[in-house]
């Protein structure tokens, strides 16, 4: 159900064009600072770093599709070990693993083994609420919806909110068929 | 005058910790878009880009200091190598050139080479006057802040507004003496 082994993902981080970690970090961390500035409400702050992530993932597949040379995932499974093993190791250089499928297989956990976004991060007491890492969870669903999956992904734990991890839970709402249709009995 | 040479930025770039460049260009981007939409004006977005980059500036400097392994230098013209050189390597993985000096060697121009954060970047019609990088003169207004000297930097060339490259002038305005003051000899 791995098709393609963090090895992969390894390979491709070390080939592709980066960035310093702590820039990146400090430059996401002033984005969320600026957010809480100017919209002074927490969850409009969630909802806001959500859709600046979703921006990224429709913009961010491309990439991923063209420097991972992977071709298109057969189900949602499959996918979702890609995003864990290839994706974040390919943008954050972290590697995530997925677990907790439902019997279904269309819901499942991305538990992240490091979270570089947090860094130097402390909440004050005013921010609580704030999904600090809301991005992450934008860039998928935007990344998956460009891939015809519609999903809703919401975090499950947050170490900043206290939690001992940080997990996204991405559960498939609907897969649209592209250019070859499944075949459908009914 | 360029006691460390672009080699040791080469060394610490490829020593730390990174992310993909791509993900970076695609999150300022985000954020300059976040900061268009909410502010609604050009002049203002220019000046909450710099602020971002002068707190993001205040605190890199420490990874700079402890990661390069710099001593302080002797003067803004050591320092303002050290930035092009070494600062701009290490953290955007790019090259910098010093020039244009003043006779006073309080006032010189940077010239990036190449400028990760345009990459796919057009400005529309509706954004001229925008300084698309101006949290580049902000981290630099920054980082020179915290090691006493005080600053003023501004884009002379920027090639999102038709220039031949990405220029940045910087004006040493005030340099605070710190723990050993220079002798005054009024």
């Amino acid at each position: 159900m791995a098709p393609v082994g963090p090895r992969s993902g390894d390979a491709i981080f070390s080939s592709i064009d980066r960035v310093n970690a702590e820039l990146f970090t400090l430059t996401y961390g002033a984005i969320v600072r600026q957010l809480l500035t100017d919209l002074e409400d927490v969850e409009e702050v969630n909802k806001q770093l959500d859709q600046m992530g979703y921006n990224i993932g429709i913009r961010l597949i491309d990439e991923f599709l063209a420097k991972s040379g992977v071709s298109r995932c057969v189900d949602f499974k499959e996918t979702a070990e890609m995003i864990a093993k290839v994706g974040f190791k390919m943008f954050l250089g972290v590697t995530a693993s997925v677990s907790s499928w439902d019997a279904e297989g269309t819901c499942c956990s991305i538990i992240l083994e490091d979270n570089p976004l947090v860094d130097f991060v402390e909440l004050p007491d005013t921010c609580q609420g704030l999904y600090y890492c809301n991005v992450l969870s934008g860039v998928i669903r935007g990344a998956l919806e460009m891939v015809s999956m519609k999903a809703e992904v919401t975090w499950t734990r947050d170490a900043l909110r206290g939690d001992d991890a940080y997990e996204l839970q991405v559960k498939l709402l609907k897969q649209v068929a592209e250019e070859y249709p499944y075949k459908d009995d009914e």
